[in-house]
């Protein structure tokens, strides 16, 4: 089985504003560019635009540092009132070196500055959050997009990650409902008869990083939909992208 | 800047041997499948037919363990033959601990057992390598394709490496010509006109990530045609993947 995937942003979505929701927005944007979303279809969706949605916004000039704070925030020459917000959205810290905050988030991840940042968010000291629980955001916006559209396309939910060893970011999912994030291919054989060793393939993550390349980071176009991934997705919500989650026992890295 | 991407396999690549030019194989499937590739496409070929055209598979009965291997083996319940053709290929072992064998290969890549495995190779205890010079490899395939088709497409050789703190694989660039394998955004500023902080993109991973969704890892097609990503490629080959990996100096995890 091979496949043709396809690609494309979907235009004109506006600003979302708290309270708002973004699937009825996606909706309706892609309804203006003539863009039929399908059952079979995924629609990746940006963290920011979730985030603003959800109130996941913070005013630095809100925040008060702590003296942890102060002292990570001396050390690694950031804002004390952004290492706050970090520390609080944290389980805990993994490295805090050269500059570098990298933190276990309350959610499960573990990446740079508890996935906080201020790019594509209006107001001078304003940064995001991630979604208290992304895989609900997920299905949430499965559901309101269905309520909108009649369809029900799988839906990840995509933030930028650095990785240990290579440099720059990719988009990986943070949240998902409607597709099975791994696909596991152990047990299964390759075309010679030979068992495929250690294959699973984290097909959430790679659609994440396929609808990056469809976005312009300037823009901030937060929805792109692919279509012909649908042998991942399912009527079902399934696992999330919890199941993306490598365990502490399971860790070499933590 | 918004773009659409379409993603196809390249169906009918046959089984390459030692000593024959995937790029002229590759080209010659496009044609009977009627897929044109464009200077402005990027062709992603799995790193397992480069090892084979290079001749860098192994058979394992060839191999005499060392003592190190015979330790390790024994301490990860691994085949020591295994082990032995790891260390052959690595500077340093990077973890090696629950089953598990991290290292950093002499190419400069950390992934599991030095990328060598043995899915998709003819032969009941052959494996192969890593392509000694990915890099070099994939600006090789790109002036062979030219050769065949007279279009100069963008090529990336891509592998499938774990992630420390994610389940599953995901694929990567391991080599690549004719393409930017990273988009930094560092200095620009999003729609808010704020600058865009730490967003460099690593678009050859996504790319090779993205390729893979289109790939039936059972029936090992080995080349995936990307169009619509023109806006990373260039005429010249470029710095290569090598651009995306992390000196030891910036790596907190080595």
């Amino acid at each position: 089985v091979t496949a043709r995937l396809e690609i494309v942003a979907v235009p004109g979505v506006p600003e979302v504003a708290k309270g708002s929701s973004p699937g009825a927005l996606i909706a309706a944007a892609a309804g203006r560019a003539g863009l039929a979303i399908a059952d079979a279809d995924v629609v990746v969706v940006s963290q920011k635009i979730v985030s603003k949605a959800e109130g996941r916004v913070r005013d630095l000039g809100d925040v008060e540092p702590g003296p942890n704070a102060l002292a990570i925030a001396a050390r690694l020459d950031k804002d004390p009132r952004l290492v706050e917000l970090i520390l609080a959205e944290s389980r805990r810290v993994v490295r805090a070196e050269r500059g570098v905050l990298i933190v276990e988030t309350r959610g499960g991840w573990i990446c740079a500055n508890a996935g906080i940042d201020a790019s594509n968010v209006p107001g001078d000291e304003t940064v995001a959050l991630l979604p208290e629980n992304a895989d609900a955001s997920a299905r949430q916006l499965r559901s309101d997009l269905e309520a909108a559209t009649g369809s029900r396309p799988a839906m990840i939910i995509a933030d930028s990650f650095g990785r240990p060893w290579r440099l720059g970011q990719t988009d990986v999912a943070i949240g998902c409902a409607g597709i099975g994030p791994i696909d596991d291919w152990r047990g299964r054989t390759d075309r010679e008869g030979r068992p495929l060793a250690a294959t699973s393939v984290a097909v959430a993550d790679e659609l994440a990083g396929a609808a990056d390349l469809a976005r312009d980071k300037g823009s901030g176009a937060p929805a792109v939909l692919i279509r012909g991934a649908e042998r991942w997705t399912s009527a079902g919500d399934g696992p999330g992208a919890g199941a993306l989650r490598r365990s502490e026992g399971e860790d070499l890295f933590r």
